[in-house]
C-alpha cells in the first residue's frame, strides 16, 4: 500500500504516502519549481522549511533544457535541481491548452491542435511546433524520474459548454487508459516504481464529474487528481466540485487538488477529504510584494472553527517605509527573525532581488506551518 | 592606532585595520552593498564567505530610502541591513558626477552643477534637485554610522586637461578640509569613532597626484584612498598612478584604492601597497553569467610570480549545455558543491533568478579566497 490514513479530521485524513524517494505525510503542500528551481530559493532552503516533495512541470522542462538531456547526464531531475527528495511531475496538459493562447498571439500561429493520438502545440517563446501523445508525456515523466506521475489530460478552460466538456472528458478518459498501458508496460520490472494518478475533469457539471471519476477508478490508478479548478470558474463552485466528486473516489487513495489554493482554500479541500495541494500563490504573491501574516499564534489556531486566521500584506506600499515591525511576529522565517518591514519595502522600492526571495520564503513558511497546524488539528 | 601592519610582502603589506565595529584583516576585499543589500545575497552569507566589511552608498541611500529614517528608526545602516560588521561608505561625490550625464539624457537637465559650496545634482531616476555639501555628505555618512567615512570629492572622468584637473583638484582639497573638520567637530565626543578617509584625485597627472597626496596628509586622515581610478583611463596607468601616489602617502596608514579591480589589478595593489579593495566586478560579472574559476587549487598559488592564475567563463553560452561538471572544482561555494554547470546554464537560458544569485556568490567566494591567498603569500 503506498498510502496510509493515520486518522481523520471532519470528513479529511491524516496519512503518510509512500513513494520510491521516500515517505511524506499528509496532507501536504508541493512548492512549484516549474523549471526544476523553486523561483530564486535553493533546495536546501525548501528542505529546511519542512517541505517533502516539490512539483516540476513536463511541458517547461521538455523544452527546456530538455528532458533527454536530464535523463541522460544526470538520471533525472533529482539529481539535476539537487534535491533528493519527492518529486511529483504535472503531465504539461494544463500548460500547453493554457500557453496556447499565448503561442497565437505571439507567433500568429494556432496555438493547440487536438487529435485522437495526441496534441499538437506550439512553444510560447519561440514558436516551435511540437507533438505530445499521453505516452510520451509519460516517457518524459519517467525520464525525469519523477516519483508521481500525472495521466496527460486536455484541461478546457471556463466557461465550457456542456457538450464540449463531455467530449473533451471522454478523450481525457481515453488518455488516461492509454497512459495507465503504457505506464504499467514501461514499469512492470522496475524496482523503483514511481506511483501514477488519473487526473479527473468535467468542468462545472455534476455529471460529468463523476463519469470522470467513476471511469478513472475502474482504469485504476495510484492516486486521483482533481484537475480543471482554478481554470476561471467562480471560487465558490470548488466545494460543489469536491462534494461531487470526492465520495466517487476511493477512500484508502491519494487526492491531490490541482493549482490550488488560497490558505482558505486548503483549509477546505483538508476538511473535504484532499490529502495534496500544489500553488503558485505562496511564491507569485511573494514576488509581487504580498505577504501572507497569520493573524494570531499558529499553535493556537482551531482552523475547522477560525476561519479569519491571517492577512496579506502589500509590502510595496508606503505605509511601511518607517515600520520598524517584523513582517510578522508569529513566523520563525529569516526575513522575520531578522529584518523590518521598512528594510523589505526599501528592497521593494529599489527592485532588489533579495525582496522577492525573502518574500517567496516567509510564503512558503505560511504555507508549510498551515499544513503541519491542518495535520494536527483535532476535532 | 587604528591600523597595524605585521608582515610586508614586496611594496605591500599584511596588516590589522580597526574600526568600531571590529578589527579586520588586511588587505581586504569589501563586496559593494550600494544600497543596503548585496545584490541577491543575505548578510550572513556574506559574513559566512569571510568577508569583514561591505561598502554602502552615501547617494543612493540618501535619496532611498532617505538616511533620515535609517538613523532615526534604526540608528544607522548596520541594525537596518542587519549586518553588525564594519561598513564603509562612499561620499557619493563618484555617483553624483558620474550619474549626472543619465540625469541628462533622462530630463534634460544639466546632471550637475558644481559651486564652491558644494554640488547642486539631478535625481537620476525621478529629476528631483539635490545640493549638497561637504559637511552634508560627512553628516549622512555619521547618521548611517559609517565605520569608514570617505570625503567629498570631484571626480572628472577621463580625458580630463591638466587645467581642468587640477582646478577639480584644488576644489577637492578645499573640500577634504572642510570634511575634516566638520568630521572633527562632530565627533569630538563620540566614544565610538569612525575612520575619515581621503580620496587623492588628479587625473593621469604625476604632478597632480603628488600635489593631491601631500595636501591631504597635511590635514591628516585615518586613511588614504585613491580616486579617479577606473573612471575610462587606458588599464596600464594604474600601475604608474600607484607608483606616483604611494611614496607620499605615510606608510602607517591604511590605502584604499577606490571601484578596482579585476583579479591580477587586485594582485598588483596589494603587491604595490594598497590594502583595501572595493568593485563590482564579482557581483556584476555574475549577474551576467562570467563567473571566475581558479586554474589550479588557490592554496599552492604563488601570486607574485603566477599571472596566469584564472579562467573567467561565460555560462550562458550553449557550449555548457550538457557539461556535468562543477563550474570550478577549486571552489567550495555553494554553487560548486551542489550544481553542474549545466544546471547551471539553465538557470540562466530561463532567467531564472537563483542563477544570479548562486553566479554572486561564487565569485564572492573567489574574491575572498584571493584575498586570502594574498594575506598567506610569502616572498
Amino acid at each position: 500500500m503506498s498510502f496510509e490514513i493515520t486518522r481523520n479530521i471532519r470528513d479529511g485524513r491524516l496519512g503518510n504516502l509512500k513513494t520510491k524517494s521516500g515517505i511524506i505525510k499528509t496532507p501536504l503542500f508541493m512548492p512549484i519549481a516549474t523549471r526544476g528551481v523553486v523561483k530564486t530559493i535553493l533546495p536546501e532552503e525548501i528542505e529546511k522549511i519542512g517541505f517533502e516533495m516539490v512539483l516540476g512541470n513536463t511541458y517547461h522542462l521538455w523544452l527546456k533544457p530538455g528532458t533527454k538531456l536530464i535523463k541522460k547526464y544526470f538520471k533525472g531531475l533529482h539529481s539535476f535541481m539537487n534535491w533528493n527528495k519527492p518529486i511529483l511531475t504535472d503531465s504539461g496538459g494544463f500548460q500547453i491548452f493554457s500557453l496556447g493562447e499565448r503561442a497565437r498571439i505571439n507567433f500568429g500561429k494556432s496555438g493547440v491542435k487536438l487529435t485522437e493520438k495526441g496534441v499538437y502545440f506550439t512553444n510560447h517563446e519561440n514558436g516551435d511546433k511540437y507533438f505530445m501523445t499521453p505516452e510520451d508525456s509519460i516517457q518524459i515523466q519517467l525520464d525525469l524520474d519523477a516519483d508521481i506521475i500525472m495521466c496527460l489530460d486536455e484541461c478546457p478552460s471556463y466557461p465550457c459548454d456542456h457538450e464540449r466538456a463531455k467530449k473533451s472528458l471522454e478523450l481525457t478518459i481515453r488518455w488516461a487508459k492509454r497512459c495507465k498501458d503504457y505506464f504499467d508496460k514501461k514499469t512492470r520490472v522496475s524496482r523503483k516504481k514511481p506511483l501514477l494518478f488519473g487526473i479527473v475533469q468535467g468542468s462545472n457539471y455534476k455529471d460529468l464529474r463523476i463519469k470522470s471519476a467513476k471511469d478513472l477508478v475502474e482504469i485504476g490508478f495510484d492516486g486521483y487528481a482533481i484537475g480543471g479548478v482554478a481554470v476561471g470558474e467562480p471560487r465558490e463552485k470548488l466545494a460543489e466540485i469536491l462534494k461531487w466528486t470526492l465520495p466517487y473516489l476511493p477512500k484508502d487513495k491519494p487526492r491531490y487538488l490541482m493549482g490550488l489554493g488560497r490558505p482558505e482554500e486548503i483549509v477546505t479541500g483538508v476538511l473535504t477529504g484532499i490529502d495534496m495541494f500544489d500553488c503558485v500563490i505562496p511564491t507569485r504573491e511573494g514576488r509581487h510584494g504580498r505577504l501572507f501574516a497569520w493573524k494570531k499564534d499558529p499553535n493556537k489556531i482551531n482552523l475547522i472553527t477560525d476561519k479569519d486566521f491571517y492577512d496579506s500584506i502589500n509590502f510595496k506600499k508606503a505605509c511601511y517605509k518607517d515600520d520598524l515591525n517584523k513582517i510578522n511576529e508569529f513566523c520563525k522565517c529569516p526575513l522575520c527573525q531578522n529584518f523590518s518591514r521598512a528594510y523589505l519595502r526599501h528592497l521593494f522600492s529599489v527592485g532588489e532581488p533579495l525582496a522577492t526571495r525573502l518574500a517567496s520564503l516567509h510564503n512558503l513558511n505560511f504555507y508549510y506551518k498551515l499544513m503541519k497546524v491542518l495535520r494536527k488539528t483535532n476535532e
